[in-house]
């Protein structure tokens, strides 16, 4: 191999593909970067056995050289070093010569860098998605998605399904749900998609798509989603993802939301999120994250929390609207807070089907997405 | 005590004397914030006994009003939950009102907070500072001594006196030293200070001077030093600053500063800081920090490391100047790093007194910070 190649889009590419480098890799193969190149152009590859990237790097790009190619090739170098050196060359344009594929050298100004490489035969092949089902989804949209239910996902790794976020497609419309049996959050949007094609089991671990999230584009990209049985794959721009799907029955969530509300009240989103977390800060020192909430005197309602040896935070708010029985719940303030920063309309429908019983979140308007947590049960 | 006040006045006063508050108070009363309210304005306290500090908000600035006082009184309030109710505070006031030392009220808009207070009795009395020393220093000269030294003490708490900097007054100017024993800085600039005035044992811990730093307003202000045999005071503007000064003697390092080069060399302090830091990444997987220096051919020097498993980084730089024998050593390339970050000047100027004796840095023009680096010993 031999070639030489604009720093920027190295390390672009280099980036790209990181999110995907395990920091203690299950092979140590994985511990580095594939790089292939031919005519077309540089393919980056990593993987962690569960997710994988690969980005693309063409020759040209609006005219503009990105590449000079003398020969192909295949190569494995270690990610960390490999990655934290080229951002720190001192030349717009590097050098990459490899003899053979024990031994890469760089070329940057006065720096010459020599690599060990790895054996590029020893690197996995990625899995295939031949027959699987496609749709495609507005970048921002999907990430949109992610953002509003996946704080919602179970930490606890005893139930791995619950530590993914399900997607669910039917009739043209994306529904992703998120829950770790305490609260619930669900968002849903409407896909490119053949109006047939329904899928109801493809589970993505939650911080898979975290990383998903940040290596999507900011520009609107449609990104086409590819889901056999065992695997997803994301097509974006010049940046393939893939995933494996997380294994197991994910639980049905449809029959404990309801819309028969004892209580009910649509009030200002950032008063509330703002007397929360006010009570919030009291609660954490407790360790608790309690925080109470009551109808009081003439349609007002309270926010509080209480510590016996800090003190206490009382708020009222008047809500916009207060219909229903009288009120009197706690629950994790964390939960709620979580559930209000998603919310991004000025007014905010809160439904309380009793003290034991869930708590419904939604925007007043349009409610393409919504959040329900459990109450706690308290002796005060 | 009742008052109101200036929420951003209140905030920035906390920002103060929080930087005292221990995690892990050493008595419960310092997990505390001592509030002094009088006639004359509000005094906040807080202290982890190394180091207390005083932030003084007046009932008015430049004729505008910033504590409206009804009455006064002392407060001592668990600094924590404190500091992070009055940061979210919903109105630009704040009313604060405490019937008795034991029960504090905070009233925001529509917020209330009940705090329970400390006994200010308990809190203990501040360092006496009659009788000190005083000589006065350009706040922004005294951060740039700090930070040019700083870095070179020890981490080593079983050589105590080697984790604070060596403050030396004579002649009206003042020295800063610190070292770990495998390297050394020091700097030194005029201060405003009695000719016949001499300090010569006041060490203060660096942990201690990178948080007095945090506090040094950026306008050039001139702060007043205070020193007694076991304490110095810091007085800027509001803010009173005392630190405990560490015990013991500190060793006589003039004797190991030489101005004998066997090979000397002036060169770009950046294009030998890019350089380092390109060996260091390497030298740094290798968990050594091993970088090693070398003329070579025509007037040139070799910056090099290698790594059996990683590869080589090899660069060479051709300086302004290279005079006497030839050089062949090794170093700690974070060492050499610290001291580059903190030479200013285009050029530096490196003294080489042999394979195994310092390496002496200093700028070229006007050298008022010199750093010595021990070599490492090598086998190749």
């Amino acid at each position: 191999m031999k070639l030489s190649i604009r720093k920027d889009a190295l390390n672009e590419a280099i980036g790209h593909v990181s999110r995907a480098v395990s920091p203690r890799p299950v092979i140590p193969i994985l511990a580095g970067i594939k790089i292939d190149a031919d005519s077309r152009g540089i393919t980056l590859t990593a993987s962690d056995t569960d997710i994988s990237v690969q980005s693309f790097i063409p020759l040209e790009e609006d005219g503009e050289t990105i590449v000079r190619m003398e020969s192909g090739g295949s190569l494995v170098l270690g990610a960390k070093f490999f990655s934290e050196i080229v951002r720190k060359l001192p030349t717009d344009t590097v050098e990459l010569e490899a003899p053979d594929v024990h031994r890469a050298i760089i070329r940057s100004g006065n720096a010459e860098i020599e690599l060990v490489g790895l054996d590029p035969e020893e690197y996995p092949v990625l899995p295939s998605v031949a027959d699987a089902h496609t749709f495609s989804i507005n970048g921002l949209k999907m990430k949109q998605l992610v953002q509003r239910t996946v704080f919602a996902v179970s930490a606890n790794e005893s139930t791995p399904i619950l530590t993914g976020v399900l997607w669910q497609l039917s009739g043209g419309k994306l529904k992703l749900t998120a829950t770790d049996r305490h609260r619930l959050s669900n968002a849903e949007c409407e896909v490119a998609a053949d109006p047939e094609l329904k899928l109801d089991q493809m589970v993505i671990a939650g911080r898979t798509l975290n990383e998903l999230s940040k290596l999507v584009p900011d520009n609107g990209t449609m990104i086409e989603v590819a889901a056999t049985e065992s695997q997803v794959l994301f097509r974006m721009d010049r940046i393939l993802f893939y995933s494996r799907l997380l294994d197991g029955t994910y639980p049905d969530t449809s029959r404990i939301i309801t819309n028969q509300y004892k209580t009910e009240m649509i009030m200002s989103t950032k008063a509330l999120t703002d007397a929360i977390e006010r009570a919030y800060l009291l609660s954490r020192e407790e360790k608790t994250n309690i925080v109470r909430m009551a109808t009081v005197g003439s349609g007002e309602i309270e926010v509080s929390s209480s510590s016996l040896e800090i003190g206490k935070v009382t708020e009222r708010i008047v809500p916009d609207h207060l219909a229903g029985e009288e009120l009197k719940i706690a629950f994790n303030s964390r939960y709620m807070l979580d559930a209000l920063k998603v919310i991004d309309q000025e007014k905010i429908h809160i439904g309380f089907t009793g003290a034991m019983s869930p708590i419904l979140i939604r925007p007043e308007q349009e409610p393409d997405m919504l959040h329900l947590i459990l109450p706690y049960r308290t002796t005060t």
